[in-house]
């Protein structure tokens, strides 16, 4: 299948040292070797980064290793293709504008009978089940609410949503319009918040380690969300099947 | 103002020779400072590198010199700030989807009168009359083609609007689909075709040359398009204010 990566903070911060470990997964420690992309919020903008290749053998993920991209909401995604060749067009993180504001969306799972009628405003550009779900969601979105609707409404209407996609198969997602970050749980979703008093972390995937004391602020609070746990002496909370968590500021304020 | 690069080829081409030169006139030997993009169609998939930073100093940008992406369709853009202040969501091209496929968007000039009607299916995002033209451009080309139409219909519909939108301003312009590249001239656009026998090129920017025998093909065939020429010993052909050409494989197969 895929993984999953998302990062939602209350100050830009940088990915770098959690996209390191996570971009072995991609054919070093981990078989999810058919593509890989990030997509980073920097204001209202966003600036996404893929490649077919291998996230752990490849010159754009190396620059984004890197390249500390200050960020509050990142979605990254690497690939082992199930749905659709490996080609950039079925490359996640997809994005779409809905009501002025970009919309990013990854998938881990399958859903292979999910067959939705799409009007034409949202349309998939590749083959893959994720665009296509994708493009239903925002569709559904658009016609439930004429312009963005309140925080609360929004996430309801997503929680909905996801809840019926996913007696169709296996849809763990990230979705962010850059204000919030949404992570809706199927099977295998893990979360973490870091704030003061920060420590030390240890990545899984490599010899690597940042003391997040020297490089923080008492006030920061980041939460990073990730198929499977990213290192191995911090707490991760597992989101249970079929929760919808809804990330503002490094906190989750939603949960149903 | 801006400057535009455009390229549109009959096999995957690299464009590191000339992005090399047209980097450095943002911020170097020129003024256009206030960011760059480019994007790259790689079969229907489309991917962006973009930067706030001036492209002749962007970590980004010497990726994308140093790292030979092969495309058939690729438009660039280097931006000195007119409308909207320096921010990622006002940084060109601009992309959208429309009949599931990508569309890409450059703009040089200014269209400072310019406030279309939008329906709501394309808003923008940032705060550029370029951003609001191309959703405009898009709105009626959805309303006026339910679905994609043949390239003679499509022509037709792009032209007529480019000359009633170029009425309010300057409006020189990239756009592509992945398949063809029309280029608008409004004021100053300029373009050259690279075939067998190929040559040496000398770029004007910097200290730079190629031997185009050495790394092609009898057969391919190569349509550069830039707002000033980027090369001192080839000959550019000026587009005539008021001209749209469209370009596939290389070649200018429409002209009006």
């Amino acid at each position: 299948m895929c993984q999953l990566l998302g990062m939602n903070c209350n100050v830009p911060t940088d990915i770098c040292f959690s996209f390191e470990g996570f971009a072995r997964r991609g054919g070093a420690t981990d078989e999810h070797r058919d593509g890989w992309g990030i997509a980073f919020f920097e204001g209202k903008g966003c600036r996404t980064f893929m490649d077919v290749q291998p996230s752990a053998d490849s010159v754009v993920s190396d620059l984004v290793k890197r390249y500390p991209i200050r960020s509050m909401n990142v979605i990254a995604h690497i690939r082992k293709a199930s749905f659709g060749a490996v080609q950039l067009e079925n490359t996640h993180p997809f994005t779409r504008e809905l009501w002025g504001e970009n919309w990013v969306f990854a998938h881990n799972g399958d859903l292979p009978d999910y067959v939705p009628e799409l009007s034409g405003c949202f349309q998939p550009v590749g083959t893959t089940d994720s665009e296509r779900a994708f493009c239903a969601m925002l569709q559904q979105l658009r016609e439930t609410h004429g312009k963005r609707p309140s925080l609360e409404a929004l996430c309801s209407t997503l929680r909905e949503q996801a809840r019926r996609i996913a007696r169709y198969g296996t849809f763990n997602f990230l979705l962010s319009n850059g204000e919030v970050l949404i992570a809706h749980c199927s099977t295998e979703l893990h979360y973490l918040i870091r704030q003061h008093p920060f420590d030390r972390a240890r990545l899984v995937d490599l010899d690597v380690s940042v003391d997040f004391r020297q490089v923080t602020s008492p006030g920061d609070r980041v939460a990073v969300i990730a198929t499977e746990p990213l290192t191995n002496n911090e707490t991760w909370t597992r989101i249970a099947p079929g929760n919808c968590l809804v990330f503002r500021d490094g906190a989750v304020v939603e949960q149903d």
